[in-house]
């Protein structure tokens, strides 16, 4: 895969022709049609590619394990990313690229949301191998991407869920992780736990 | 199917233990696990029976038609209830209950946000024979819900684009839809286009 940067905020007419909603990410195969959003390149991985992956298939092949992990695709993409993420990038991204001030009461919200999310995968991986069953699933992933950028930013609270803390130690640990923990945000340094695959 | 009334807002307990999300849909299938959600509904049903109903089947058979039907539902589930029918929910019908007034200047935002979907539904109308290509799909469901809602409250500008109502009221005609057109909300009559099938 080739990854292009691109900014949804600039609202490109050329990436708006791909994207009606203009929003990332994009996965775009030779002459194929746009494949919009995470949840559709879930989808359609997992059509095209998912059964010739045996045992490294990142979907359960039954419809109630396939089922679950959707709902928790759905919920770290959409839940805890509007409830915390999406505030964070706001209030100290944005606004630092703005030369703005954060506001403290949304950020002191956004502290109390992440707890919650993070107890609730502790919870999840509490009980289970990985967060939707015995196997590592897209789910994972989501709640990794989620997880990536609020502990860049040095917003996870660790002590918050030992379940939660060693399933992203384990995952992070991969080998597919090594690249993305070297992405930087212009002007903002990770927090000290970031490259710390021990931390 | 039996249909039970859930009130989000009531928080209740046995419906969070159901849903941590706390969201309608929830779909119980004798003593199988809670769907949750719209799409995981829609894939499951898919997986589970799309296969039986043969050409009355639901969603496509190819990998990039099942994209775009996916991008259409996301789209009209997220964005278009987002950006309008959530907002006329709000400022029309929990407002009117709680006996405050509606803002009108996000009135007339959403009513301009709403235009501008009806004119993209129209727009996908115009180039396939139903949203998401040659058959029916889950996508034109995903639209109708939020069309009826909006049509219900009379906040669809019909003038807006001829394709996307000549599109709803081939959907409106048919049976399926007659027991949702029953629904009321107590306190505010539907609009005069609503029960209409012919409007």
């Amino acid at each position: 895969v080739d990854f292009i940067v691109e900014r949804p905020w600039e609202r490109r007419e050329a990436f708006l022709a791909l994207n009606a909603a203009g929003e990332v990410p994009v996965l775009m195969e030779n002459e194929g049609v746009p494949l919009c959003g995470p949840t559709v390149i879930m989808e359609y991985l997992d059509e095209t590619r998912g059964y010739a992956m045996a045992e490294r298939r990142l979907m359960p092949g039954h419809p109630d394990l396939r089922a679950e992990m959707r709902r928790l695709v759905d919920w770290c993409t959409r839940r805890t990313y509007e409830e915390a993420t999406r505030v964070f990038e706001e209030e100290r991204i944005f606004k630092m690229e703005q030369r703005g001030s954060p506001d403290t009461a949304v950020l002191r919200q956004a502290r109390a949301n992440v707890r919650f999310h993070v107890a609730y995968l502790g919870w999840l991986a509490g009980g289970r191998d990985w967060l939707a069953g015995k196997a590592l699933t897209y789910a994972d992933f989501a709640a990794a991407a989620q997880l990536s950028v609020l502990d860049y930013l040095g917003e996870v609270p660790w002590d918050a869920s030992e379940t939660a803390r060693s399933w992203y130690a384990r995952l992070k640990s991969r080998p597919s992780f090594r690249p993305l923990l070297a992405d930087k945000v212009a002007g903002l340094p990770p927090s000290s736990t970031y490259l710390d695959l021990d931390f």
